[in-house]
């Protein structure tokens, strides 16, 4: 395929994408297919010759869309939101033509630079402390990891080299091996599977801090303290906090102001994950939910979870880069530059897992640039409202009960009564296709989560959502 | 942005996009910016009111363009190639509209399944042993992960737990921190700096073998059964080999059938990392540089390299999943499904570091159907054909020399003299910005690297940049 097919194919998939998105809601959210629908539906090897493109276009709805979850139909309830917008949509196409891979700066100097203006521009949005913007002389800054996890990870790791550094310092002699196999991260039960993953890959203990319902699902300062103190005296270096702003089950915030003084005091590295609940704190009504970040070493949400920029970009800010830098770089003669000492520039590689990179700030720049500020803010204020909407549904049903406070757009909610009860209801609701919704597990009770999650829900698709609820449970008691 | 103007802005941006990519060699290949000439172009926070969509597109000439190293002008010779293809961007389009996050079978089946039988598409093209491949009732099967580093990495994560796993089952009082501060990791001294890294990561130790260049700077299998019978009487547990086939530097490949054997004889986990020269092996002629593959418990390589599917797209597979899966796996609620149990189903989470992941399989899917496999085994061997035709230029001036062995497109090569006289030479070639290639050091001599690298370079732009580097050698001389 040539540049002059490419411009009439790509029309037409712009045509196709649009159709989709415009009419998603007529076709069943969660997909009727058993495993292994797919593989008998296409050849078993890749054709010797082309296939015509007629061809190709016309499996995407033989073979694909049957088997596809619709995360961006208004009745998508599931997990979190993943972000989808017609702004990040053309970014992403002009970052695939770029193709540039932007581990260092001179491999693309702009896919560099932008990325570091970009998270300057949402790091003044969400009005984090002065230390984390990288402005021309600081020594933070922000970095675009693809997920949450990595962030978390890459934390971890950052952390880890920086105690053994901090006690090498101390205790030459001392065996690096000693040190990390003393090493306790903490994060607490409600963090998501992804923070105890991070641990086990970077092979240190971590351990899991008791919340309950009585604190809201929240880690409270006295608590961590109580076990850090303990861990101490039994020889154990606590040395990382993961610590959630919105967590999964029931989107809980952890007491960060409690923890980040203790934290910081212990020369324990407090990393911030607000993967979802992150994108609200550009709204003045919601950044004291982020009060306790000056005490914070890291941070990191996903924008695109709920800012309207299309995976991937989970955004990662840094209090000292060097931290982090320090825990991967590597200088092989093949990737070094002209610049590289300069101390003005980035090479993003130091900052990540992997080497390459996509020229993902695009996505960013055209997103903040298409809404404003403003029109962000009303994104995130709408959703906030639907969920209290769907709340005030539930609230007014007696059969049913709410299961933790709704604070952003996720509502936890369950028949009042056994655990079997609500599993029978959410199979039902899944098994009708018409919405789709993942259950969590509160204090021993089977939980139903309703995320808003699509850009285009609006009140009617939650009212709806809702009549199927309630009808599905009527049934449930005859 | 609705989608009425998504339709009439997204067929401009093709059109864009058409236009940069056919008209791509008229811009130097290397831009012409100081460190920090994006921040002063733009301003300071993002507008609290939209802007509109005419300035985004306008500042793409004025602010991104003058940074973009262009990776895919003919005149492109640096690193290794990043693929670019219209097929892989048509694909990518549709990726970003459905925009499903494929963590489980459930988020997306469509997601899981087409990559379970792309991965076999590829790895038939490949001629891999059959227990790579997942078909219905395999143990192993592919992923695609976003970099080789990653897979680099996961392999390594995945040994230590196997190894950890072996050495408790017949001595479970051992402490595990004692098992971990002994295991070995080994790779090439020739190997990428990711390798290194990965080791630094997982908290184990790692050793370089070296390679010298009478044995064309590839791993033997002597030095290596030396190496680890030293380390084994020191008390140390080798438990991970990362072979290369294609160094970054020189593209030398280590002798697997060598190392196999005793990596198996060892219950050393061999990973093979064939990040560049991975492509290569859809072609008969090439596909004998993979002989010993049968020996391996994974193996990787980068389809956004060289085999025209656009970054990101990291093929890996393993022999076995469930060492895969037993080093990551995690199952809280909120991510059960009913199938999950079935073992019918991939999740493919338990598979690699981050937990989201885009449908990245589509790209692979377009490719191959669009080209056929004749397609893109043209594609390898008119790669390969430019690298002899620029080496046959090379050998034919006595003032150069060729530095290691044209395999495949990539040419090693300097003026005979010192290291001092390349580095000039490097710099005035990338000074010129017409042709960009990037330099390696071999045995102690500073190389410049010259790799086939964009889908449109011809014979014309192979001869015009050999014109350029001949003639700034000549003025060298003057």
């Amino acid at each position: 395929m040539d540049a002059t097919e490419f411009r009439r194919r790509g029309k037409e998939m712009v045509d196709l994408i649009a159709d989709y998105l415009e009419n998603i809601e007529q076709r069943p959210v969660y997909p009727n297919v058993e495993p292994g629908y797919l593989r008998s539906l296409i050849p078993q090897e890749a054709p010797e010759e082309p296939d015509t493109y007629e061809d190709v276009v016309k499996d995407i709805e033989r073979v694909i869309m049957p088997g596809v979850t619709h995360w961006h139909s208004p009745y998508f309830y599931a997990y979190f939101p993943t972000a989808s917008s017609f702004p990040a949509m053309l970014a992403d196409m002009l970052s695939g033509a770029i193709g540039c891979i932007g581990f260092s700066w001179a491999a693309s100097p702009a896919c560099t630079e932008l990325e570091t203006v970009m998270m300057d521009w949402l790091g003044k949005m969400l009005k984090l402390p002065e230390e984390f913007i990288a402005g021309t002389h600081g020594q933070g800054g922000g970095v675009i990891q693809g997920t949450a996890s990595e962030a978390t990870l890459v934390a971890l790791l950052a952390a880890r080299s920086r105690t053994v550094r901090i006690i090498l310092a101390n205790d030459p002699q001392r065996p690096e091996t000693d040190i990390t196999s003393k090493l306790v991260a903490y994060a607490s039960d409600q963090a998501h599977c992804s923070v105890e993953r991070a641990g086990m890959i970077g092979g240190v203990r971590m351990k899991k801090i008791p919340t309950k319902q009585s604190n809201k699902y929240a880690v409270h300062g006295e608590t961590f303290l109580k076990m850090i103190q303990e861990d101490k005296a039994a020889g154990l270096i606590p040395f990382y906090l993961c610590a959630t702003l919105g967590t999964t089950p029931s989107c809980a915030f952890d007491r960060i102001t409690e923890l980040g003084p203790i934290c910081n005091a212990e020369q324990i590295w407090m990393h911030i994950d607000a993967a979802y609940a992150g994108s609200s704190f550009i709204c003045p009504e919601f950044r004291p939910l982020l009060n306790g970040i000056e005490f914070a070493d890291s941070f990191n949400f996903n924008p695109h979870k709920w800012l309207l920029v299309n995976f991937d970009c989970s955004t990662m800010w840094v209090r000292d880069r060097s931290d982090l830098i320090g825990a991967f770089k590597m200088d092989p003669l093949y990737l070094k530059h002209d610049h590289q000492e300069s101390g003005l520039i980035t090479d993003y590689r130091h900052w990540q897992i992997p080497l390459g990179r996509r020229f993902r700030s695009l996505k960013m720049w055209f997103v903040f640039r298409m809404y404003g500020l403003k029109g962000l803010q009303d994104y995130i204020r709408k959703h906030v409202e639907l969920a209290k909407e769907f709340e005030t549904l539930v609230r007014a049903d007696p059969r049913f009960e709410i299961s933790a406070d709704v604070i952003l757009a996720l509502v936890c909610f369950r028949l009042k009564g056994s655990n079997e009860m609500n599993e029978v209801l959410l199979k039902r609701i899944n098994n009708g296709k018409k919405i789709h919704l993942v259950p969590c597990q509160l204090s021993g009770q089977f939980v139903l989560r309703f995320a808003i999650c699509a850009r285009t829900t609006e009140s009617r698709h939650v009212r709806e959502a809702w009549r199927i609820i309630s009808q599905l449970a009527e049934e449930g008691y005859m």
